[in-house]
């Protein structure tokens, strides 16, 4: 017998979707030079520094002393360590190092992370939204079916629309669990201490957690803004804060994240007792996951070297450029633009009134360019589109200028 | 709200649980030189063919040109194809590329199979079993609470001991889901076409589903010996097969495996009608993963080339020599000993009627040896003992030495 909740998810994940329409499109327009700003992907070559360190890595599994077999599923402490010193000391958080769980990607975690917590659970998330918070939850039966817009039954949607400047307002009805992305994908919007200190306050009142995407944290640019949910008061106790090195330094190819599950972080069981979440997701991980890989560890360590460091920056530094280069061509031509200046999206309205779909295809069709339908993120979506600054600079520039022919 | 599943998990996983017997032992004997045949981790070096492909692959992804970002969620097609042109065309074994899923290890993919089946399934196990089959199942809700022997309300457990040879009986209730691991572990067993084939003819007539653990088929060395349940007729109906490359070629620090769903297997809505599980498999690996990492993948790649084929076979070879002096060793010493002769687990009684923790202590403390004990992968392994055959050659000879001065 299937998990029948599979059967309630809407039509394709949004990016083979996506990738069809590209497909169709490519086949029956063979010398069109595709563009693509859609899908979240980084270009640019890896830091000299981390390729230095994988290729030490690969040597290790090639010498009887230096073969690293499995690993601890948490993950090398040697990373752990930097992590904590790196990311978040600076940042006056001090976390132990079983609070850290090292995982091959933020999308594995964002994903599996919903395990941990009862069927019955009420989820909130923003509208758009990561398309994977919602699916993920709705296979493990936390919804009933979707309506017409899309929406499942039984989760609490979030407007964030330009009308709110793309923040989220407070829910009205008792939630258990409370998905926020800030820097956000897909909006590019940021929120400052005082917002997200709302957000903890309300956890704290509700008995509620918080799962914290920060997967574009590196891409902040305003010092006022945070870029770890832990910089609020109070946060240890209701927040889980998922990282990656997929956008900070260019992993999305080596598969390396990690999760932060603070030892106060607590749940709480039918009969009322306090459970550290912890010890849960501890327990989830070392049965389902098997440790990332050692030579993804070790390169992802290297991010955090002076050389390392430096590198890394220059290269989000690029896709920032790109973003700006984004921003104001797209400004100049009239759209509305938004985001685009502490996060590596732009998200702009469609012009006339389009769909999202529609502007999608005329995109595609008139420019070769491609990017990514709002309502592919949710029904606060629809009239808006998604760009990414991770295109290789001279493909921005071109992409920049078919627009203004369209 | 926890998933109040969680609460009915036996006290820890088996292997954190004997790292910490390990730890407290080796706190208060500092000098002690531990030799660990326990967890089943490689130990030899990689081969030098995969070495050089993941420094290439480490080479790309420092170039514009080779630079490599997410790859496709089920694997790149230079992987895929290689796997069916080398694993199952020579056993006249006929797989789609889209029926064959990459992923970052076996452990994980049988952890998470089990999403894309209704929690009202009844799930069948061999007792002893691998238990992160029975604890992924038990976290989803498939099982009620667990008795004073550990095992679990609505599992069927099928035993597995010398009296039947290590061969699981059919289930005489009916089950949805079956577990099977050949060559198996903990116990060394394997199984005929024909016992195969009983398999998969009650698969077909009680629409259930085999979930077939091949992990360890690379260790096979008797010809007559099937290395996928595909060998057999009609299991493309009904059976799911696991692979990796953790133990075939040292791969357990990379993590790099695969699943393979054929497009014939069907399971059932409560409405009756068949789907295919392939693409519940498809939407949940797209969805909650983001492939293997790219450098894995290369080097897996290379473990199908000439010079790749001949070194991890040299490799097999070291290991099965292991298993040999084990079997031997033992045998000599009067212990009671299975398998080791087609798969690098060897399954020894305990000696004088000990419990598998009390000579899990004594060979701990007298002989500084770690291995297994039986009882952590079931009631039926108590009494039982299991080593591995992945030691370095050196670490293998001394340990039957101390054995055999115990």
């Amino acid at each position: 017998m299937i998990n029948e909740n599979f059967l309630k998810l809407q039509a394709g994940y949004l990016f083979p979707e996506i990738s069809r329409r590209i497909r169709s499109f490519q086949a029956q327009n063979p010398d069109a030079k595709i563009i693509s700003l859609g899908i979240g992907d980084v270009t640019q070559p890896l830091a000299p520094a981390v390729l230095e360190a994988m290729k030490k890595a690969v040597d290790d599994m090639g010498s009887e002393t230096g073969f690293h077999g499995y690993g601890p599923e948490r993950g090398y402490d040697f990373l752990i360590e930097a992590i904590i010193e790196n990311d978040f000391k600076p940042r006056s958080v001090d976390l132990d190092k079983s609070e850290i769980f090292i995982s091959d990607g933020a999308k594995c975690d964002t994903a599996n992370i919903q395990e941990v917590f009862g069927v019955d659970n009420v989820i909130a998330v923003t509208d758009p939204v990561y398309p994977v918070y919602v699916d993920t939850n709705v296979m493990a039966g936390r919804t009933g079916q979707a309506n017409e817009n899309g929406q499942y039954d039984k989760i609490v949607y979030m407007p964030c629309t330009a009308e709110n400047d793309f923040t989220p307002e407070l829910p009205s009805s008792p939630v258990d669990i409370i998905y926020l992305c800030f820097p956000n994908n897909p909006t590019g919007a940021v929120v400052t201490k005082e917002i997200l200190s709302k957000w903890v306050d309300f956890a704290h009142g509700n008995k509620a957690i918080i799962l914290f995407d920060a997967a574009y944290e590196a891409f902040i640019t305003d010092r006022q803004i945070p870029h770890s949910i832990y910089e609020v008061e109070g946060a240890k106790e209701v927040a889980i804060e998922f990282r990656s090195f997929s956008k900070t330094a260019g992993f999305t190819g080596l598969r390396c994240a990690f999760t932060v599950v603070p030892k106060q972080v607590r749940a709480y069981a039918k009969d009322g007792g306090a459970v550290e979440v912890n010890s849960l997701w501890s327990r989830r991980h070392s049965t389902k996951f098997n440790g990332a890989s050692y030579i993804s560890q070790a390169g992802a360590a290297a991010v955090y070297s002076p050389d390392g460091k430096k590198q890394t920056r220059r290269i989000i530094d690029i896709y920032m450029a790109n973003a700006a280069l984004i921003r104001e061509s797209l400004t100049k031509l009239g759209y509305g633009v938004f985001g685009g200046v502490n996060a590596p999206y732009i998200w702009m309205k469609t012009p006339k009134g389009l769909s999202s779909w529609d502007f999608f295809d005329i995109l595609l069709q008139k420019a070769n360019v491609v990017g990514t339908p709002g309502v592919g993120f949710g029904r606060a979506g629809e009239g808006y589109f998604r760009l990414t600054a991770f295109g290789k600079p001279a493909d921005v520039k071109e992409a920049m200028e078919r627009f203004a022919a369209i």
